[in-house]
């Protein structure tokens, strides 16, 4: 933490202090779920309406968690502007107001199901956060439907 | 209003009290704006990335409100099970899970922006709801946006 | 509008502007829908689940909306203060808690439906109010359903 | 409504059909409120702890209704982009962030109540929306507090 | 995850990925706070308003957390189907719409807490759960108010 | 678990079972971010309009869950009244209508970001609960930003 010092004291005394910080975002994309391994009775059994090639679609919430130590200087965790730039560009540019299964490199070959939305999203950050250690990833498909993922594999 | 009468008094005193009742419904589907007639360049600057024919989509949020007298045998403006089922005949069973442009006959013809929306699902309910009078049809296409329709031309 | 007058102008130039102030409040009640006057088979058909006679519940969200002009010392429609007294004192200490069908006098002869909530509410409050108008009593019994009643008879 | 024309139909029937739109947008501001026409203990009975001179904050909700005729060629009542162009030039970046006592206009000489808050909203709106015509202006203090203006003096 | 495999690779190589899924629901029911085990005066003194014998109620609010691998074939850790028809058969059609101290078997010897609510709830899921593992059960009394279970004894 | 004892058998056979209790609480405050041992061109780089001095302010929603084996005596983790005291006692009186930099302790030498309230809220708490343990803080500064700390150093 920041403290004040007294003057000609010039040592920062840093106690390493964990807090997990959430941003919310939101994208609204089409989806349909198939499996081109399956009988199409069978996509129908598991996936239902959500089998239609057509698409339908949703108002994605997206919630990133990560932890790391607050920033003595800043009392950040992690610099917001760069965190909504990475997500911006990595996800947010890449899915919102698109169909996923066509125009997302993922879900050509992934079903897009929530589970997998939160894996890909999870890929598509780790790697290009610096300050802070991605902890969480979480999707909301609906207000009453959301998948976490943390890394475990 | 019901008022329990002395045993002999048969006559029923019922005052008419105006109620507005409003049910809420979600649906899910996918959409993109285009206009045939004008050129892709119109189009795109009119339409911007709503424009992308792969479509994007929404969890469209409803709500109706129906106006009429309190009865005063059930306290209700309206039997909310008929209100459901006719909610669900004539608009979820036609819109969730749908792609509008392709599979909604309105939306062949008519862009799918939020304020046509909540004009095609008034003239669905309103020929169809006996006891109580149609007064709004209000279509969230995001938290942030909706479109209220009122019947009014 | 209050407007800092120059040194030595005593009168106070104020334009009457109309603002609608609406306060929510939550209270936590059980009730069950049952009409005396009818038979047990119709009051299972009318009312389903809701003529269960031990009663379920709600956490009831309560809007009231008030209509004036502007006071150009406070800037306000109506002092909160005051307004929130009348309500704690005329609704929530009477509501919040019970079983309405028991414990509530209205509820006695009358169903406790949203809509006759509603009712009840602004004949409770309508004539408490001073400062301001009432304008509006909406009752919401679940997220999804809500009841509107301005006194229109 | 847009209706695709047969070829060689030039003519475009349209029916005038008015929606009602409403965007949401969000600021973060501090206030306080004192009238210095009143005494210190006027202004400590009336305003409470919302007397203090240092200010404290709120995320203002915001929602602006706009009502017009749905254009035939996009569907729309009004476009969203200019919109929203106006809402950030007029209102969000002259008050986002901000100490409204001091830094917005307005505030210097009116109490930043929610209702004063709506009246200057409109007032700063009403000349600049074009297209659509400002229906109302709905500003929420709390989740729990808000102010409605018409525009009806 | 899923790869499609070129032709004549029949192999399919899966890498286990835990993700956690939740399903909300809701439900309303009644209730009332009583230790027969205790004084009049200790009940009063300990559950205050919520003593009141004649109940109160709420709509609740369910959130259930299952933890599984990623089914390759589907993307899904759970069949929603099936977990949604476990929900109703063993939680909602047993508690909605029901007076909890009377009508559930649970709560006739413990007190229906919003605590005792998430372990009765979990007790009666974890055992039907077949595909995925249960994780943990949130049970909102208010939107202020929630208890987790996560099985822990 | 609290179950009715047949007469005669005094031994009250309890199992330890945690639950995690999570209350929300509300309140409005107002502050800036500055570091005086930079330059004004460093934080208005890092800070950005978050360095206005003269402050904005935020609608802060605060989450308490503590965790704690269920007394079988209530059903409780915690005696919520008691519970209740504390966050008015030990945050909400000094928080609520603050300006954070001048009026609360703790931020006179630290800069109040979400991430450090979230602490200070914790210092301030934990050493006050005595039923049960302190598991986690969690401040939204808005709806889309939060800040979880578990006393994590």
């Amino acid at each position: 933490m920041l403290t004040r010092q007294p003057a000609g004291r010039r040592r920062c005394r840093v106690t390493a202090i964990m807090v997990y910080l959430t941003r919310k975002a939101e994208f609204s994309a089409s989806h349909y779920y198939h499996n081109p391994e399956l009988s199409a009775e069978e996509n129908q059994r598991i996936f239902g309406k959500c089998n239609n090639p057509n698409g339908h679609g949703h108002n994605y919430t997206l919630e990133v968690t990560v932890k790391g130590n607050v920033d003595p200087r800043s009392g950040f965790v992690v610099d917001l502007k760069q965190l909504k730039d990475v997500l911006n560009r990595e996800v947010l540019d890449a899915m919102d107001h698109r169909f996923l299964n066509r125009e997302v490199p993922e879900f050509l070959t992934r079903i897009p199901t929530t589970e997998n939305l939160a894996i890909a999203i999870w890929q598509r950050l780790a790697p290009k956060l610096k300050q802070a250690k991605l902890h969480r990833v979480r999707v909301y498909e609906t207000p009453d439907l959301f998948a976490d993922f943390y890394g475990e594999a």
